[in-house]
């Protein structure tokens, strides 16, 4: 994990910046610090890194584009929630490769500043899907005034900050470390079936350091004809290739054209995966290998 | 467009309330007033309605299931943030079948109370999504401060009843007209391609009023084996029908298989349509169809 930002070489201030990158590699998240992107974060990156907050997806991508940052941790689907296409967008448009994915369960918990009890409780402040997703354990506490907020990790932040003692937030365990704030009630959502899916970008192809198989994302577009994603599915049907993800997208602009984002179990260092591609190539009007890369657990 | 509680029949008052909902039918949408749900509902619903908001989605199948309205609008898809996997969730489990379907686009504007100009905005309230669809417009503006809330349409109706004068929100056109606010600057979204696909969905299956071909959507399982789905896509290539989307979804608590959604250009009253999904019953572990409806434009 290094950078390679030649200007950094130029001076010795930039050198020793440089030197101090070597240890810790700079990893971008969206959103504030404590959310759920931390955690993906965390369990993605072997070792210490510097976290690097950044307020949006664009941004994110924009930062490891321009060697702001050496990786970055993006949500690309839940499980509730569906695929963000707007990743897929900026997938496709940095070309910035996947190296990595690995799936959180998004537990919500209670959290209060120190000193704030259960009972002591008035407001509540979160996303309003966070609510939506809480209220079994929400029922049991009728008289709680429900705030929406912008933010989960960003609730916790403020009640922090402005030492509320009748409010608590919904946010992850880790946005109560972050903050040194507590928690109340532990895993209070009503789905435990919550899960969001990350992928660890770089900015170029790297082998990440994982025994196990590999996935291999891709995204094609073919002409809207009766058969077409039939006849497009039979070059890993007939090599006896699982699929684990497709989904398809009307292309913008082009109403009778469409994307696919298609996964599947597959290493492209083996020629059946490189031939199936292959094979695809022929039948498809547009192709793109997203990465190759392990699960990480 | 009629309400058949029969509870209705029973009291003189009840009576009365059911010939005034004769007339108006009663339309849930989730949200506040103002939002894009009801710009989606006054496409679907020919002649006048009662609007109905409610805060949830699972709010706003239940109301639908238990005859408190009459007809639900339902946004089931956006073209930059995917489908929306939780109200596929409540239509498999409530079955209230779909009837038609539109697509509106997302046209973000800037609104503020009466009185406020361009010039004296000083902060512009609205989701952090939206501020991120309309940075190129915020990118001119930039010492407006942006002050994350929970809602769009939301943000025009605080604005409204707190009468600050520094302050605007981004929300749709009809947010501005419900809250009696005042359009600043149009349709400042960087990407025109923003638009949400919605269902009206009602208690039966009923006959929507309009001419033109139909659409079918349908959910299907199947095991995840190599092929599975390529066998399940010959029961549409055979037969020459398009599909319009295709989405897979891991099964929860079976991590080995699959829900597929799926929707074809296609009528169930036509023999083709039916056969196919009698032979695509045969191939699969589970087949529900949401419904067979019309495009509204």
């Amino acid at each position: 994990m290094r950078l390679t930002d030649e200007q950094d070489v130029r001076s010795g201030q930039r050198n020793d910046r440089r030197q101090r990158l070597k240890r810790k590699p700079r990893v971008g998240i969206q959103g504030e610090r404590g959310a759920f992107h931390e955690m993906a974060a965390a369990r993605l990156v072997r070792g210490s890194f510097e976290l690097v907050p950044l307020p949006t997806f664009p941004a994110l991508f924009r930062a490891l584009a321009n060697r702001k940052i050496d990786y970055a941790t993006v949500a690309i689907e839940n499980t509730l929630a569906g695929s963000l296409h707007e990743n897929y967008d900026l997938l496709l448009k940095h070309r910035l490769p996947i190296i990595a994915e690995t799936n959180v369960r998004i537990a919500h918990n209670l959290i209060a500043p120190p000193g704030v009890s259960l009972r002591s409780v008035r407001k509540v402040y979160s996303l309003p899907i966070a609510f939506q997703q809480c209220m079994r354990f929400l029922g049991r506490h009728r008289s709680w005034e429900l705030v929406p907020f912008y933010d989960t990790a960003g609730g916790v932040k403020m009640l922090m900050e402005k030492k509320f003692a009748d409010s608590a937030a919904i946010a992850s365990r880790i946005a109560a470390d972050v903050y040194g704030a507590r928690i109340l009630a532990r895993d209070i959502g009503d789905d435990k079936e919550n899960y969001t899916r990350f992928f660890l970008l770089a900015r170029r192809p790297e082998k990440y350091p994982a025994a196990g198989p590999r996935k291999t994302s891709i995204v094609f577009a073919t002409r809207n004809l009766p058969g077409a994603l039939f006849r497009c599915l039979s070059v890993f049907a007939l090599r006896d290739i699982s699929l684990t993800k497709i989904e398809s997208r009307p292309l913008r602009g082009r109403p009778f054209e469409y994307l696919f984002y298609l996964d599947f179990l597959g290493d492209l260092a083996t020629p059946v995966a490189r031939n199936a591609l292959k094979h695809l190539a022929e039948i498809t009007e547009f192709l793109r290998v997203l990465g190759c890369y392990p699960t990480v657990s």
